[in-house]
């Protein structure tokens, strides 16, 4: 029954059913999501992913955020949602590192954008959408992950379906099917990461269920159990599972709410470092500088000992440069790591102050950092969570500053205000069109 | 280096390596593909995914097997994959229970009617396409499927990048990362056998498969390693495998020649009953009998063991049902399966006069049927192995029979001569072009 149960908390959800504080996160995972897209708009993937409307001969239907091309919108929901995670910069459920708005935000705004719809049925469809793919996400991690399962798009098809079951406003019936089809359509391996088909997954989940709602709105059969039946999702991808987390304590407790925002564009184990390296550079202009000493789990610098990064990639990797353009630029956004920036002279050289400890004492969200000075000053600060971790959640303005970095060298200052704006008043807008229409146009500097 | 190799044994493939038993089983595969594809142009199911062009004003290029309609290749690729599998009359590697020919035959017909290719280009795709699927449900069965894998397109979807992959001539390095594109999308459940969403699995296999194909001739990239990875197809979706038997034998055995088709309609535990009910026609009017005793091993009885089926897909279940039309009408094809049929006074009285019998020293594919006349005299026939086996494979008129008896209410009786004639000579013929354009049209009868 955990299908038909989910299926009835779907439906019986309304929007004044969502607490003030989730909607408030929902718009927060909308402007990172948009941040992100935008700021990858132009990435070569993108370019490939768009080619496909020339092979297909196929119609201008709905917007690609940060470009001027339209799409139809089973192609714009794989574009969009592959665009959110390239970057591996997009917002993070911390309990099963499952990237939530990647497979559903891409479905709320193509059908938003078509149908010309409320932007409370918007939110709402995203905040149910999240809800329902992290609840399944709960259910089957770590066993699923650790198998081998991208589970961002395995759970996401199903928070895709689900948002579009409700934009495309399906009754019950309607909507266990397209749940089935959705589930049956799960894939995505981790495999691929490191390529371009990682961030792939996240759009093609979306795809994927947009087209399970469309379909199951026609009539189109499937199971009604997909969850829990013997040959059905859990049991054939997940090792172990407990389905009681798809539906315990729905309405009352959100997931969403546990959905967090990355500072810095690499992975999330250097961010302690790079947070020691930023709050270091309060004391010292970088010429004064004899060395920074940063003290990290040792499994931490297992994974980011790059000593001589040679891209943007690798330099993801490296403490050294992260620590480099932590103190230097006080900042470890995309551009931090173009490939340019990590061949710098400025930041190469400054890379050979970086010196690198363990102490197996702290926790992987922890770090040490103490600069010395060359007149032998010292200070040391001690990171105890990270920025963007749930005990220490990016802020308004950090966030408002991530979108500026990623979005204004793509849409140009003017529109980036607006959308800030207009997502603060989203439940006030007449539809979802009126922040769609500003997340377009040429790359200004192009 | 599973992957490599394969790749390597791809594109080393000449359409002169084919021996010629091969072409000409691959010929009948066709053959047997347009058949079940016309025959189901008008189900439902086919409706609904057409619908979708409206929806996402999708553009007129490539054509619906049995219709008149043109819709993109991809959109395609779906419908005509889903659409052979509907009746579950296609073909069936017996040894793994894969349908070889629904994940490439579409991706082959949308390739080489877009871009009017060589009857020879197409065929070579097609025999490669199916083997690469076949070698790699040989590696991983029976256990993928007993897990709950529809074999039929997890591993369809790499013949189906495969063949497209060919066709879109794609070098080595770009053949890897279509295989790798094509894996990561690898889906489909068992627990969807019984609705709409069973038969659309192929259809989204060749789906699939093609847009791996056409993303990786931009550049897009992948693993390259997909089958044997720690994180890869085999090792996530099946709990135990051999990857041996993929490459193995590669250019000298051939799988495509294991490829059976169904001269019934209906599950293929119920054909050697059929056979002995039309051979026991020869011996007596329907009038004349007064009895006709039906011996089958006990576990076929279990699952046709349906006495008064109300519906065409329970007839597909029923021994009794089955039986009848064997004998009054010496067939068993879609046609005998058709509600109206099920409910015909004339079948419903025959059907008290088939009586089951079990006997386990029979085996799956045996029968023994008995007739028993009003006269007294009796007659007996025994059944060693049905029609459609690898022991005794339907002959070329049976198979022309059947696909006169799927095609003619479609595209009619000209079109049908016509399309068995060239797909004959189909080597000879200047494009595919030629095939494609006589299996399109409305529907006759309508």
């Amino acid at each position: 029954m955990t299908t038909q149960t989910l299926v009835n908390n779907i439906l019986k959800t309304s929007y004044a059913d969502i607490p003030r504080n989730v909607l408030e996160h929902a718009k927060k995972s909308i402007l990172n999501w948009i941040g992100v897209s935008i700021g990858a708009a132009y990435e070569p993937s993108v370019d490939m992913v768009l080619d496909l409307k020339k092979d297909l001969n196929s119609s201008e239907q709905v917007s690609v955020f940060g470009r001027s091309e339209k799409v139809d919108m089973l192609l714009a929901t794989l574009t969009n949602g592959m665009a959110s995670h390239i970057f591996d910069f997009d917002d993070t459920h911390l309990d099963t590192i499952h990237h939530p708005s990647g497979p559903v935000a891409p479905v709320v705004f193509a059908l938003s954008e078509w149908y010309e719809l409320d932007t409370t049925e918007a939110l709402k469809a995203f905040v149910v959408g999240c809800e329902v793919e992290l609840r399944i996400s709960n259910a089957v991690y770590p066993s699923h992950y650790d198998l081998g399962w991208h589970i961002t798009s395995t759970a996401g098809v199903f928070g895709a379906a689900t948002a579009a079951g409700l934009l495309l406003k399906l009754d019950e019936g309607q909507m266990l099917q397209a749940l089935g089809i959705a589930g049956t359509q799960s894939s995505g391996l981790r495999e691929m990461f490191g390529t371009m088909t990682k961030p792939f997954h996240p759009g093609k989940a979306a795809q994927n269920g947009l087209l399970a709602a469309m379909l199951a709105k026609k009539g189109f059969t499937s199971s009604e159990q997909v969850l829990e039946a013997k040959r059905g999702f859990a049991s054939v991808l997940s090792p172990d599972y407990d389905l009681n987390r798809v539906n315990e304590n729905w309405g009352s407790q959100w997931e969403l709410l546990k959905n967090a925002f990355k500072p810095y564009a690499c992975g999330i184990v250097l961010h302690p470092s790079i947070d020691a390296c930023i709050q270091l550079r309060d004391y010292a202009e970088p010429e004064d500088v004899k060395e920074i000493q940063v003290t990290v789990n040792p499994y931490v610098l297992e994974l980011t000992g790059k000593k001589e990064p040679q891209t943007g990639l690798e330099a993801k990797f490296s403490i050294y440069h992260s620590g480099t353009v932590g103190f230097l630029e006080r900042s470890a956004g995309e551009i931090q790591y173009k490939d340019e920036k990590v061949l710098d002279p400025a930041i190469v050289a400054f890379r050979s102050k970086i010196k690198p400890f363990v102490n197996k004492d702290l926790k992987e969200d922890e770090a040490i950092g103490k600069i010395i000075l060359n007149n032998g000053n010292e200070y040391t600060v001690k990171i105890e969570h990270a920025t963007g971790s749930i005990e220490n959640p990016m802020t308004k303005s950090q966030l408002v500053n991530k979108f500026n970095t990623l979005a204004e060298p793509i849409i140009g200052a003017d529109k980036v205000v607006d959308i800030i704006d207009k997502i603060d008043h989203f439940e006030s807008l007449s539809t979802v069109n009126e922040i769609i229409s500003l997340c377009t146009g040429e790359n200004v500097l192009a």
